[in-house]
């Protein structure tokens, strides 16, 4: 057991989500110098970290505002002073609308909408408030999540949106997937041919996602990058070949609590701390570290069960482990609070801030 | 849309996760009566609800005191008032010890131990508590999670508890397989005899898991159950036989944010709400009611996508459906607070005071 894993055992108890800062500056600095390279802007999503903390580290190192997956991430972090934020998300609702209000009149906003329904809602926001909001148009060009499938729907939105007093036509929001750059080109050449037909200026193309960074200006048009998960990385980002071990600034560290069988061991991380979330197909619910041929075989609640057998130094209960998880975005979703070290040495706590709002 | 559904998204928004209290007293009145007519004590788990709210529910029907998985959840609970608390749950570390040592000296307090590791370390509790801890020795009768694995091993664990200074012998604790329940027979009699040549009182013998309700009273020495899930319910529980769809007593209650496609549709509860749980193997990730034929196809953080190709009425964008989880009490711990209805109007919240506790 090492010394720090000693001490974070000793001072919070496990399981503790843990997450280096050094690496995690690291990570800040590397992604903003990419971004910078290529000349888009970075507007990194907080969703992995939800903490204002780090979204101001973001920012200091020269972001260009967040971007936000909630409202209730928004409000957290124009409450903690954030300002410049982008919602990636379709709001709907009258309880969500008023809240948008609020925020409109506290921080500068721009909201995603795939349909009339949402952007006839967002009008509603935008009078309460007394204020005119931006409106980006989400696109879907070939991962089937939100989005709308062509040009010429982005178009025929973006004209809605443009013609309804109270918003503003900003742009258009995208998540190539990482294999369909090309064809994310050519629905962008069309619906900005479309736009300029229509004589509406779009002045935001907004990229997302960590495992396209290394495709960052390959787009042309492409004005800003919305990169979350490389903030702290995980077994995800290495198996997308855009993060090594090292760039891994968030671990879990566990107890082994059992060892009842000789090939098997049990830790104190089960699924409602490493989540049951496959991270698109790795092996395992996570990568243990210091324990080479360990495998993380099932998950039950506050179980982590180990198979040993082809481990050849195994572990003795009371031993403290770390684990580099699956997907760390929800991992960070589990806890209110990220121990924090640096240079081997326990320096705070930070709270995930956001987490647990509805919405 | 239901009236309920529009005021509950009206008050709370959406994801909202909503417990039915009728249906949660039917539940808890029910399996009370499962356990008298057995003859065996109830004791249940508090880990789906973590609510000191609920489990005063299941204690003024009957149960006698409660089960925990982590001593977080223990504090909690007798911070709240409740006593007689079983831990069945090997802790660990001198953080866990001096919590342990101090939750003793407000409640009364039963530990798991599956390893003279974890009993050596119970015992520095005991008397820093200065009063005697109750041990009982966690057995495997088949499932492979903790727990020692022979009846032999099980009466040397009690022996070294028995003879540690601080510690008292109080008997076993299985989690029987459901499809297991003559191996678990064996082992108990095995066990209870090497205790008997002992001279070793076993005065508890604690069996667990909602979906062996229907076996109580089989079990010869038995003189407890843990059961969990049953205070709520879900599609595991469906799946297994021990519940019927009026028997669920949550819900999560979505909104559709979007329809991009004829046949697809994605709702605002995701990974980071429903959880990736797949339920032992279930189709989906929830059960959709009052959309016939749709399928929670796959999850992002905050996005449920819906397959729509074999739904007749599809839904618009903007309206609310109800989701039975695949595994509640994973979805139970996402959330600091359940929105409580009873007879089709909202009532009020039930804080997830447990939730997010270390270890």
């Amino acid at each position: 057991m090492s010394p720090l894993g000693a001490e974070i055992a000793r001072t919070f108890g496990t399981p503790a989500v843990v997450i280096d800062l050094d690496v995690v500056e690291a990570n800040i600095a590397r992604v903003q110098a990419i971004c910078d390279a290529a000349g888009v802007v970075n507007r990194p999503h907080v969703k992995t970290h939800k903490s204002p903390e780090i979204a101001k580290l973001q920012i200091a190192a020269g972001a260009r505002g967040i971007t936000c997956q909630k409202l209730g991430e928004a409000e957290v972090m124009a409450e903690a002073g954030l300002d410049d934020i982008l919602i990636s998300y379709n709001l709907l609702g009258e309880q969500k609308l008023g809240r948008l209000a609020a925020l409109m009149r506290r921080a500068s906003v721009t909201v995603a909408a795939d349909s009339a329904v949402t952007a006839d809602g967002l009008a509603t926001a935008a009078a309460r408030a007394g204020r005119t909001l931006d409106v980006v148009v989400e696109c879907d060009t070939g991962m089937k999540r939100a989005g709308v499938e062509t040009p010429a729907e982005a178009v025929a939105l973006a004209r809605r949106i443009a013609a309804t007093p109270g918003l503003g036509f900003a742009g258009l929001l995208l998540y190539p997937p990482p294999d369909r750059w090309p064809a994310t080109q050519s629905f962008l050449d069309a619906a900005t041919a479309g736009l300029r037909d229509a004589g509406l200026a779009c002045r935001i193309v907004s990229t997302g996602g960590s495992p396209n960074l290394p495709h960052l200006g390959e787009l042309k048009g492409a004005t800003e990058h919305r990169p979350g998960t490389y903030v702290f990385n995980d077994r995800m980002q290495m198996a997308a070949g855009v993060a090594t071990l090292a760039d891994c600034a968030l671990t879990v560290y566990a107890t082994v609590v059992s060892r009842a069988g000789a090939e098997r061991g049990i830790v104190d991380a089960g699924s409602k701390t490493l989540t049951s979330d496959p991270g698109g197909g790795l092996d395992g619910h996570g990568l243990i570290l210091d324990l080479a041929g360990a495998r993380i075989a099932a998950l039950s609640e506050e179980h982590g069960f180990l198979d040993l057998s082809a481990c050849g130094e195994r572990p003795g209960v009371g031993e403290v482990v770390r684990i580099v998880p699956n997907h760390v975005c929800v991992v960070v979703n589990m806890v209110d609070r990220l121990v924090a070290v640096r240079g081997g040495a326990i320096v705070g706590e930070i709270a995930v801030a956001a987490r647990g709002r509805i919405g």
